[in-house]
């Protein structure tokens, strides 16, 4: 166990009060060059025109008519509750969707890691609000140069010392940085709402080379919550607090703009908050089996209200044995998350994905006999992890493959 | 739900025949191109001699020292049994790694998807041996391109259709095709032992187009059972059947000179099989919580044949709660196996990874006081899987980076 950060924070404040917000360079390594890392990739995936079907498995899928749907539908709910949306690409880590997302009018794009932002705005993805801190010499660096490339990127802060590293490592890069506060709801992350969130956000005000933009409350814990009647009086509970501290803000007279949480989970309940703006909704584009259990607001114990859009293409390698099928898709291909995944038209069946590279099926009954060979379609047990599995995800219409999009930000888990 | 197999298979057969072994011809896409797709990454490894603790978190790190111990003791404990290594390159998907195997004295690799094979033979590790089969027509043309380019390149074949159909794509490949049977232990994949078996094997040693080389048996669920004395009375019990049906083949005049199976947790028992010749090993260059775990044959409840070379460096992002801290290493940097992530030098602290962003830790005792920013050392929950989130490998030799490895097959699970 070592404890490298004082003495790392001091070298990085030295080098900030230089001058010198040098990004890190690489130097000669013994290993390889990006572009041999590339060559050394020979998978290529298979083009538009391909039936789903004939796709090598494991195989990402999403269907893009319900993937349009599910964005507009969002769009237009959000709409209606004078909220705006800032949807988080941790969930899909690709440019091309969040593209989609812009155009259909989000405001921004949010992001989990500082990778994962590079890697939107190098795809010109570039209204990005980075939800999480950056606390280490290096990344500091990283985000002023980022955000010297996007006048419009927006990055988190929690804790005081980390809102005076920011400013010193703006100032260095010649910039002022846009910064939200990050008021914990729970336990995670983010600062505990009252009088140190208050004062953090006073800090931020006053330090010279950061500008306030407002304030995040994200309640991940409340996202999954079974029956919405439950998950909408836990949010309202949950955000009390913080809102509280985001009406203190305001008649401090800080800059408020910004008051930014909730998800796929709480998307109806989030404009009941006073003052709140924008929804940080992600799973919605894709859906997954999670989602799916949580109910809907009409009292449905199946949550409806947008079309599982994502699947995974399984292939079955062993039939031998009754009530059993082996798949060439196991937790590399799907994750070890629960629910197991659904095979879509085969609701007597359970997929277990507890082998690295096999998938388990179990039944009493089928709707036909398999063979070797033969594909399944799956609806993933949580999206946004599987998709962090994938290169590619393939965008498929009536079946067929129309364009395969890069997993842009795949393993960006930085 | 769609059952495509059967008219691909008969497409697959009609091109066979007209002797046109095209591999699959990437078509102009709406997407991007690879070039593209590299120039969209802008994540770039830190080089060598960084401090690990200086590294960007999440950060996947091998101790050199204990990495090159490892394979040299396996290499050394699997020769005194008279056994060769064919190391399973499912589990570093790193070319770098499976050359250092080779030079050790390796007979070649494993490889479990055929992507993963493509990979390593690209990168010049072309001794690989692949242990489950290719169902999908177009998998199949691969497999034989891939023949192609590779003359020691083995593929497993568990059921007889298969055998025709590769046969056939080798004929209209120009080459003949090294094939082994597998044969299962188990219910997972694999032809069940005995006449069946048998008679897969007299196929393929009539198959025009193929070479028989011998057998595979993969015990995967030998390889985590607790305590060795439990663990090698269930892997020779599991293999007795195989091993019949090995020395019948070998009675039938075909050619045995592989039979090949096992793993890290009965790397010290295969050499009790009649007739077994190398073993499959993996999991032992890096170890993990899981193979810790099993139980040594020494009757020490700790594993410690091997030593945990695989860590992952994590930082602190929240340390404002007593008995709480969280990380920024959540599932997509250390999945969701069981046990938990070992922090290195807090044997009191408990690792969550259940979030996908964030790691919780909860704890009654402390060697420390952690702040914000502070960096832990994790000893992974299961190396496999956790290798495959990442991009790159940092190879540390007393606390530097020494070296970078790309994760030469990262999300190949094809």
């Amino acid at each position: 166990m070592s404890n490298a950060s004082s003495s790392s924070r001091r070298a990085f404040l030295a080098t900030a009060a230089a001058g010198a917000a040098h990004v890190w360079i690489p130097r000669p390594l013994k290993g390889y060059s990006t572009a041999e890392v590339i060559a050394m990739t020979p998978v290529t995936p298979m083009g538009s025109g391909v039936s789903k079907w004939d796709l090598d498995t494991p195989a990402l899928c999403v269907d893009l008519d319900k993937l349009d749907a599910n964005i507009a539908k969002m769009q237009a709910a959000l709409r209606r509750n004078k909220l705006d949306s800032r949807p988080h690409a941790k969930t899909h880590k690709c440019a091309a969707i969040a593209k989609l997302q812009m155009s259909a009018g989000a405001i921004g794009i949010c992001a989990a890691k500082l990778s994962e932002a590079e890697a939107m705005v190098a795809q010109g993805v570039d209204k990005v609000c980075m939800t999480t801190g950056n606390l280490s010499p290096n990344k500091i660096r990283r985000a002023m140069q980022l955000r010297k490339q996007a006048k419009d990127f927006i990055q988190a802060v929690d804790y005081e010392p980390n809102a005076h590293d920011l400013s010193a490592a703006a100032k260095a890069a010649g910039v002022v940085a846009d910064v939200v506060i990050d008021v914990a709801v729970g336990t995670r992350s983010g600062i505990p709402a009252g009088e140190g969130a208050l004062a953090l956000a006073k800090l931020v005000d006053r330090l010279p080379n950061l500008r306030l933009r407002g304030m995040l409350s994200y309640d991940g814990g409340a996202q999954h919550i079974n029956t919405f009647a439950t998950r909408k009086e836990r949010t309202l509970k949950n955000i009390e607090e913080n809102a509280r501290t985001f009406e203190a803000m305001k008649k401090a007279g800080l800059n408020t703009e910004i008051f930014s949480g909730g998800g796929t989970g709480t998307y109806n309940v989030q404009h009941l908050v006073p003052g709140f703006t924008d929804v940080q909704v992600g799973s919605y584009v894709f859906m997954d089996m999670q989602y799916l259990a949580i109910g809907g607001e009409d009292g449905n114990a199946v949550y409806t209200d947008f079309a599982p859009s994502l699947t995974v293409l399984a292939t079955v390698v062993n039939n031998r044995f009754p009530g059993r099928l082996t798949t060439d898709a196991g937790a590399k291909a799907l994750t070890l998350n629960v629910p197991h995944a659904g095979v879509i038209g085969e609701p007597g069946m359970d997929y277990n994905a507890g082998s690295d590279e096999f998938g388990t099926i179990t039944f009493k009954a089928a709707s036909q006999t398999y063979q070797m060979g033969d594909r399944l379609e799956l609806i993933v047990p949580h999206c946004d992890p599987v998709v962090n599995l994938y290169d590619y995800i393939y965008g498929i219409r009536k079946d067929r493959v129309e364009v395969v999009w890069p997993v842009t930000a795949r393993g960006h888990s930085q």
